[in-house]
């Protein structure tokens, strides 16, 4: 592959683009950006690359085709790269969900132009170019989706170009892929606004300052809350299905802890609690976190 | 003050110890501590203190005892607490709630006896001595009760001992407390507790491997659920009344987040996601956390 084309250079297009020209990957490297902070902020990294704002200004083949930006902005997208792609080019995103955007991709997208999703498990509560790092997926988990009717070459062309930025690959179908997802990120996330939701709604009501003693708990999750808020949008509506079953899930658990407490059910409780940490153990040990103590920053 | 009874030498307990040996605030200092273990970490300190495992061996004046243990453990302790304290003695704690607990200790401590609850904001997931910090203490929150029967020297001292370890103090009674905490705290740790334990659930009932990929989010709650079981079951159970109402807001608001998810309301949700992420700048503005974005360890 000689050429990329980077649509959408926040946070993780402007990875991709430091990570591709560090490792010399492609000849040209072209990417499409409209917002003129952005795209200032990418002139500043003196990279080689050819920025434009429309996509009929480049000329030339693009090999692998990246979207980088919300989902709810691929149809906008989807005729232009009709345009622009052929049999030889791999369109793929950096999507948190996957069943419904293929869906959709596959019903718009060209027939032959392969289109193969991806999902690099890395990112962080900030949004913009200014903090990319092009070290973003190493050892970082990416999940590609795998269907019979993929081109084969073209998913081992993907999955060697992720394997260069670093990344583990996994091959999963989308149904999978959302499932796994609505529970070990996207609960976490809705969870996480909730939890932030419901001590302001609470500041509000009792007229009492709270956020000042945020540290005992609160903290980690406004961190988690902080995260660009399309981007959420787009994940809890694309996955809606696997979102209500987990939001489901979550309140009976909670349900279960509160008539516990009410109760006063000593053995359950603890037995919860002990369980939990276990769970801890296991995320340590498959390199997911550290065990280093967090003391606050 | 000439002599303190730091009663539990575990994480807390033990950053007492740090401290007050190194800013040399008292001549004598004495432990209660049962644990073999811990002692045996206490010891490597090399920090000069009186290591006893019955209050019986102490036969001085205690000015300050500080009660480091889990609550539920409070009530074994205060008859003996009875026959070494007088007059001058400050019995104190650094237990996470205040109203229930205060209340048990004023009717079985000594009437002469000055009981003036604290609570230092600080600590991590993980106990023992071993993680002890001289700084635990230090540019961090200390509640302290007040009551108009309290003994306003005895509360003056109380308060120039944290200032000493570096805590900002702050006046509260036990009421505002534990609802305050209740929502910047207890509900947090509920909340990361439950969300392990509904991922752990579907694990088993899906039979998917889902721990592995818990970098997307999980990763952060995991590390708050990992914190001392007993120490959570006893603050769960002594704030029984403000938990169950935290619930209930928390289960209301996400059946809101759920039915905007449901009907894809795109306002109602955009404006609540719009709103936490305020909330993250307070709390950094307040310096409950850094600002520096989290990519993981």
């Amino acid at each position: 592959m000689s050429n990329i084309l980077i649509v959408g250079c926040g946070l993780i297009g402007s990875s991709i683009l430091r990570a591709v020209n560090n490792k010399k990957i492609f000849k040209n490297i072209f990417i499409l950006e409209k917002s003129k902070k952005n795209i200032s902020i990418i002139k500043k990294l003196k990279i080689k690359c050819k920025i434009v704002n429309n996509i009929k200004n480049i000329s030339t083949n693009i090999d692998l085709v990246i979207l980088c930006t919300p989902m709810s902005q691929y149809s906008k997208i989807i005729s232009k790269i009709n345009k622009l792609a052929n049999h030889k080019t791999i369109v793929t995103d950096v999507g948190s969900t996957k069943e419904l955007i293929s869906k959709n991709m596959k019903r718009k997208l060209k027939k032959n132009i392969s289109w193969i999703p991806s999902h690099p498990i890395t990112g962080s509560e900030v949004s913009g170019p200014q903090h990319g790092d092009k070290n973003l997926f190493k050892k970082k988990w990416c999940v590609l989706i795998k269907e019979k009717s993929f081109n084969k070459s073209h998913l081992s062309k993907l999955q060697s170009f992720w394997k260069k930025l670093g990344s583990k690959v996994i091959f999963m179908n989308s149904k999978q892929h959302d499932i796994i997802f609505s529970i070990t990120s996207h609960l976490p996330h809705l969870i996480a606004y909730n939890l932030v939701k419901t001590a302001t709604d609470f500041e509000k009501q009792k007229k009492y300052n709270l956020i000042k003693f945020s540290a005992g708990g609160l903290r980690d999750f406004s961190r988690i809350a902080a995260s660009n808020e399309i981007m959420w949008r787009d994940i809890f509506f694309n996955n809606k299905k696997n979102m209500i079953s987990a939001i489901n899930l979550f309140i009976n658990n909670l349900n279960s802890f509160k008539k516990d407490i009410n109760l006063s059910k000593n053995k359950e409780i603890i037995n919860k609690l002990i369980k939990t940490k276990k769970v801890r153990k296991k995320i340590v040990l498959l390199k997911q976190d550290t065990s280093k103590p967090d003391f606050g920053r």
